[in-house]
């Protein structure tokens, strides 16, 4: 993964550009859009991993040699922005990417109801740019319109999974619920929804793009899987955010779906009645993460993980395409592997 | 305006379909995201008087006459859903079109919060609607792709206009930012937007456009002066949201920016203390109204309203356009007049 770096900077140096272009054009009705344009870009631009525009990329140069893709894969970081800016408010989180996020950050402002009016209104406009980096593209109509689609698709899902998330409550929940949560909330927008825009952008061949599909699904879901065990097991400058706020938000994961499915009775009392309360104290989290380990629910995760990044690799090791291309996205799944 | 009850129902009928296809389509995720579409649904066909639709078929009509337009005119209404859904959130409003808000719908199922998290999926989720009804329709991928270009900047501006409205106290504002609300809130959306979304599909010369434009300013605004004045005296029947909320939130109207200007010290203080006081008793709320009156504020804001709409409709009264078309935009802005 040699030239990762570079295109991350490119990825970060387009996105810069693009919000500049907006504070220039938009930023003239008042100091207050000003401020809100501005306070998007600051958000957007906080430093992290562009691991999806990254595929978007790499995904393009599994089929062509050229640099016109970097501009309208910033779009999946838009949507990306667009997401936790709506998704903080609903899980009433205080810190994202290491720092305020939105809703906090005008809360300050004034109050808690103006925090979250503006949140919803910044999580907005970060959806309507997303459709302005590909409208502004360098391709022809046909391929931007087949984008486009995807991105709606892709948004469709993602705030379906949200939804799904958030309405049963996880003493209910299924390991088939799971799945469906993983495929909407973090395959659909992490892997599929950069690996289809890409191929729309790049008039990739339709038995290619069902190739990648595989592999999306399985790399985005095991993602989703790594996240949930670090969300418990991580450390704090690896996750930007609080790592107790799965535990205290009852966060609806394979891992603790398992749990409940593999320990005993007694464990499973005090995982029912401790796992999403809010004033949890240390001592109780920490024996929490016991139970995890202790019943197998850790492992069983970790190798789920591994199984889907393997079924990920095996759809697109004997894939034509270019192999710069292909080498980014078997590398990824690595990496997906290692972020534990 | 003889034909548009006929096109009013085509409006509802095709919304009907297009939202009955998502629910075929994707509510086979879950029961909990059929009951989500279902509550879109619903909302969305409630009784509403479907003008920017008609505004967009009608501005077609001034180019070309054939029913393709239908289909993609939808996407203002879904727009409209979209941010009647989140501005209800902002606004902490109980009704909108005579029923429950969209996260008063949720916030039965469970709290406040949970209801403010649907509500704000709810109305993401018709905001990527209204893009893929333009992806869908039966028009090239140029005029597609400029009037996906239009929803955006409507969309863009929207937001805006909506964070304008909640950022600053009514107490410190000028008739200059009123109009720049006006202007980005609703021209935008209700005039502005329908009639570029249109004009791209039907390809229209921009010369014709740019006197549209002219149209479109002036009777937007000319509108939100209507609705601000109906928000203060007019009938809850007519709102299907009570009457006195745009005194109890404190909405910064012309009407009101007006009266702080003309009225005696006494009665501004009066109007200080009590406009945007949640619990005004109904004697205060007939002072201020009198107050409005007496000013001169009231008839200020009648003889703005006027200017506009004649203003409007001088800009395209020698328009050569087709004149099915350009009847009912004419007709439109003195429908716009008689909503007194």
């Amino acid at each position: 993964m040699d030239n990762i770096q570079e295109y991350k900077d490119k990825v970060n140096k387009t996105l810069k550009e693009f919000l500049e272009k907006k504070l220039k054009e938009d930023g003239r009705y008042s100091k207050s859009i000003r401020q809100l344009i501005e306070n998007i870009t600051e958000f957007n631009l906080r430093s992290a991993k562009r691991i999806r525009p990254l595929i978007s990329i790499f995904t393009y140069k599994c089929f062509k040699d050229d640099e016109r893709i970097i501009k309208p894969s910033i779009c999946i970081e838009l949507m990306q922005a667009y997401l936790l800016i709506h998704d903080d408010i609903i899980d009433k989180a205080d810190l994202r990417r290491g720092k305020s996020s939105m809703h906090k950050i005008y809360e300050k402002q004034k109050d808690e109801d103006f925090g979250i009016s503006m949140a919803i209104l910044a999580g907005n406009l970060c959806a309507s740019y997303m459709y302005e980096t590909i409208i502004e593209s360098d391709f022809n109509d046909t391929e931007k319109l087949n984008a486009l689609k995807y991105i709606s698709w892709t948004a469709d899902r993602e705030n379906y999974g949200q939804a799904l998330d958030i309405i049963p409550n996880f003493k209910d929940i299924k390991e088939k619920d799971i799945w469906q949560i993983y495929e909407l909330k973090t395959a659909t927008y992490t892997i599929q929804g950069p690996i289809y825009i890409a191929g729309a952008l790049a008039n990739a061949p339709k038995e290619k793009i069902d190739k990648l599909q595989i592999y999306a699904y399985n790399i985005g879901t095991a993602f989703q899987i790594q996240d949930d065990i670090n969300g418990i097991f991580g450390e704090i400058k690896d996750m930007g955010k609080p790592i107790d706020s799965d535990i205290k938000e009852g966060k609806k994961t394979l891992i603790i779906v398992k749990t409940l499915e593999f320990c005993n009775k007694q464990d499973k009392e005090f995982i029912m009645k401790n796992y999403g309360n809010k004033n949890i104290n240390e001592e109780d989290i920490e024996k929490i993460k016991e139970i995890i380990k202790k019943c197998g629910a850790y492992d069983y995760s970790k190798q789920k993980l591994n199984e889907k990044i393997q079924e990920g690799k095996k759809s697109i090791q004997n894939l034509e395409v270019r192999e710069e291309g292909k080498k980014f996205l078997l590398d990824i799944a690595d990496y997906v592997n290692s972020l534990a």
